[in-house]
């Protein structure tokens, strides 16, 4: 047989060859028999059985993830226990038993109950519907003694099916044995996708209903470049599978053909990927998420928990930055312990900085106390920076509290270091006021993905404007050139964190727009260096003036293909 | 018993003297009989009776809004008559009566279950609710023979007051009788104060609960411009209300002290806010809105129909220009007949121009054609202008648009006239790229409410972010001056139609910034006209400068505040 090929949306990349091995949740159930022929006490000690058993393993994929992955990842695990610790839902199950079902169909019926409750409450308790799926599925496939597949001990070599992927799931696999996986459902934001580009692990999301037909065992080929899955490879194939990672992975610092240090650095959401960062060359971490530490758990982190994440994160870049980005949550990202109102805009409510001087200014504090000190302790670099800064007035605010945070460690004789301190450039205001921020602080990092969002006025999760949204337009362009241009005025140097840093097609275009420092996902790291090494400033200042210059998306692209 | 003030939210800069008149709809019933006390045919009767009142007086409501303020107005009756007439409603009441409740309660717990189920399934349906609440409250107060206030026939002199005014209410207030009107509920954007605003209404809004303190036929003055509501004033008081309008009302054109002619021009919505404009002195329409032709109707208005209702536009101001913006419609503005996704952030979703080239595209064209034949046809000179145009691409798409209609009526033997061309500034997008617009187009007008509220990145309807969205920002004003240097760049004239060109107290900072036109709503025209004339161009543009080096908000406010 041929090999043949399915078409999904790539995500890494990268591309990886293995053997199938399908990861199916769903276990199908025979009718139950009539109540009367049910043994309710039976009933009753198997699901009891069932959720001790669910909870040993729990606990199991808990320890192997803290030590394989991580702590913060691991936590989703805790969240799982105290559902089922939960009376409320076991009780629901256990008077579906009395009422005559046998355990495992109680066990959907008596979660249906709780799932809808959750669903229905809306906004952050909806999202721990998933959860309970999850757990539900695992008493179910239990009670029913189907196969269970280990997602944490996967055979080498592995590419890894499944119709969609849980936080629970990816936080298991290793991307040392996972040679790629791929999914019938999700898009390019889909907890998967992002996952998958983190630790990088090739991966095509969204491949639809054809993924189904292709059976376990099988060979394939994931290619997150092209957005394919190819079945049944040819030899030719399999070889250019490989081929295509070839790019030397390069540990030093690169600069422009004339000789401009261009510093090439990994945008991080979990302390697990600093080691990715390093594997794949970067010279920093130019933007560390801390939402991490704070999301999936039912209270903040403390001081000292904080202290340790950080400067494990300046101790894997000795000789390196890490820009930490302060807590930077809001209507899209909910946590259990901060209250948000609904909104009816949440990308123009509360988020960011807004959060961090209003609501949230506790948290806000011991994250600065715990950077301040993170700051003296570990051996990299540390800058410190603020999101969705709109104004200067906020700036101010926040620096009043780096000043007070520093005279209380001052006066208590703890020991404390001033980190380089920044801002997020994602409103067009911050690129309006980009000189008066200057002034004031010491770098710029570019978010491209909320600053396109706000300067075209179309959300970057609505795909009716998708079109819309591209860090490309000449609009984006011109406010990007403009806050360069605040920057260097003001003698700070100025990054960009967001997707657009990555993309290795517009390292020139970056370059000429003046940007001294790129940040991204780790695994496109070892591409934009080869092609910074290529570059030279003139010719790539050249390219960034026609690119301001044009009118449309598409005298851009034109210019960017003429180029190459 | 002294004058007492009572604070609110001021909505139109206008005072008023009057007695007070009580708008409460809210009927007290008795306790209901003991079902087996009620005489069920009898109470099906009088259910029957008081949907036929209800019926008499929704047609002369009806007829009385048509004539005095505007059939579109008036159409706000026909959906309340609908719903008179949905078995549905009146099967549920009729239910209740066969289970032994009075006719009235009856009312009430019949309409409570169409209420929820509406709320229910949200979004545009969700908005009808308070239709069903009006019309309920209507029966109930037939059936409990309660005193009906004729809102359409007040006494001259009256100052209304009420908990809130819901469309169907402000439709049939009358500015030559209404002397002004207050309520506890309700903010700067309710549908109350947006009507008072368009009229010319002293009101003030959200005074709280201490209003309904008020008893009637007291003597109240409503200060629209301090937001104050005062009880029984001082003769001073009295005569200090009725002085502040003293403003002379110019119907000439005004120019600077040193002879710049500055376009002052009315933003209207409706027809019958025309005559108000002409009253006030505007020198032209700057912004006639269209939606009030589409919205609270079941088919979208025919090209006849729409090529009637500019005509009169535009015979309203013989010598004036009349900027006519397409449709505009989102999330935010729901229409029965349009298709229309329920989104996550519908301001930045499918609203304007994306909907016009998108699914709305036949509306579109139809909207097009009545402009261009109306043009040949009114004696003003017609203007048309696109909303939240982000790339040069919409504007290229639009004009294509006017282009192939015109050809059709060329081709039909239709007499139609090409009007100029512009485009609203409300994206940070069309700011960046107005080089390339300008070249493209007559004029920009700029729509502050929306500008702000993207360059802030922060909702208009937010009030956790209010403070953020502020069009006298430095990040704005940025904005507005590189909007005007891309328009003068390119030879065409630019004017302002947010909120912020009707404040008399940034007419001079307006001036200074270079606007060559203001639109703002009638009410303020008179202020404004009189700022004008005393402004310096030299010296307004020295007060833009050192507005435009700000780097806060307090900055913008000192420079203004030294200014006067």
């Amino acid at each position: 047989m041929s090999e043949r090929t399915l078409s999904g949306t790539g995500v890494t990349p990268l591309s990886g060859v293995g053997t199938v091995v399908w990861y199916d949740q769903d276990v199908e159930l025979d009718e139950p028999h009539a109540p009367e022929d049910v043994d309710t006490a039976a009933e009753q000690a198997r699901f009891e059985n069932a959720v001790a058993t669910a909870r040993e393993e729990l606990q199991t994929e808990r320890e192997r993830t803290a030590e394989k992955v991580g702590e913060s990842e691991a936590e989703i695990f805790d969240a799982h226990l105290q559902f089922l610790n939960d009376p409320q839902i076991t009780d629901a199950v256990e008077e579906s038993i009395d009422e005559g079902l046998p355990a495992e169909h109680a066990t959907r019926e008596g979660f249906q109950q709780g799932i809808e409750q959750l669903a229905a409450a809306g906004g952050r308790m909806a999202e721990r519907t998933d959860d309970l799926r999850d757990i539900r599925d695992r008493l179910v496939r239990i009670l029913a003694d189907a196969e269970r597949i280990d997602l944490s001990a996967l055979p080498e070599g592995t590419v890894l099916l499944a119709e969609m992927l849980t936080p629970s799931d990816t936080a298991q696999l290793d991307p040392e044995t996972v040679a790629g996986f791929a999914t019938a459902e999700g898009g390019r934001t889909s907890h998967a996708a992002i996952f998958a580009r983190s630790i990088g692990i090739p991966a095509v999301v969204g491949v639809g209903d054809d993924l189904l037909g292709v059976e376990a065992d099988e060979t394939v080929v994931v290619d997150g470049e092209a957005g394919d899955v190819i079945v049944d490879p040819s030899a030719e194939t399999r070889e250019r599978a490989s081929e295509r990672r070839d790019v030397e992975i390069r540990s030093d610092r690169v600069e422009t053909a004339d000789g401009k240090e261009i510093e090439v650095a990994a945008n991080v959401g979990t302390l697990a990927e600093l080691e990715g960062a390093v594997a794949q060359g970067a010279d920093a971490i130019g933007l560390f998420r801390t939402e991490f530490l704070f999301l999936d758990r039912e209270a903040p982190p403390d001081e000292d928990e904080q202290v340790d994440t950080y400067v494990e994160a300046l101790d894997a870049f000795p000789e390196g930055r890490v820009v930490v980005r302060t807590l930077d949550v809001g209507g899209d990202k909910p946590i259990p312990y901060i209250e948000a109102d609904e909104e009816d805009n949440p990308f123009l409510g509360m988020r960011g900085i807004r959060r961090s001087l209003g609501p949230d200014a506790e948290l806000f504090e011991t994250q600065i106390r715990a950077l301040l000190r993170a700051g003296a302790v570990g051996d990299g670099d540390l800058a410190v920076m603020f999101p969705l800064v709109a104004t200067v007035g906020e700036v101010e605010q926040a620096l009043d509290v780096v000043e007070d945070v520093a005279g209380d460690l001052e006066s208590e004789g703890v020991d404390y270091a001033m980190p380089e301190l920044g801002v997020m450039i994602e409103t067009p205001a911050a690129v309006f006021v980009g000189d008066a921020l200057a002034e004031r602080l010491d770098f710029f990092s570019i978010g491209t993905n909320d600053l396109a969002q706000y300067v075209m006025a179309a959300s970057r999760q609505n795909e009716h404007v998708a079109d819309l949204h591209d860090p490309s337009d000449p609009a984006v362009l011109r406010a990007i050139d403009r806050a360069v241009e605040a920057a260097h005025d003001g003698d700070i140097w100025i990054g960009m964190c967001g997707e657009m840093a990555g993309d290795p097609d517009l390292t020139e275009l970056l370059i000429g727009l003046g940007l001294d420092e790129l940040s991204m996902s780790a695994v496109t790291i070892p591409d934009v260096k080869a092609n910074v090494v290529d570059v030279s400033t003139a010719d790539a200042r050249t390219l960034a003036e026609t690119a301001l210059r044009a009118a449309t998306k598409d005298e851009v692209r034109a210019a960017l293909s003429e180029d190459t």
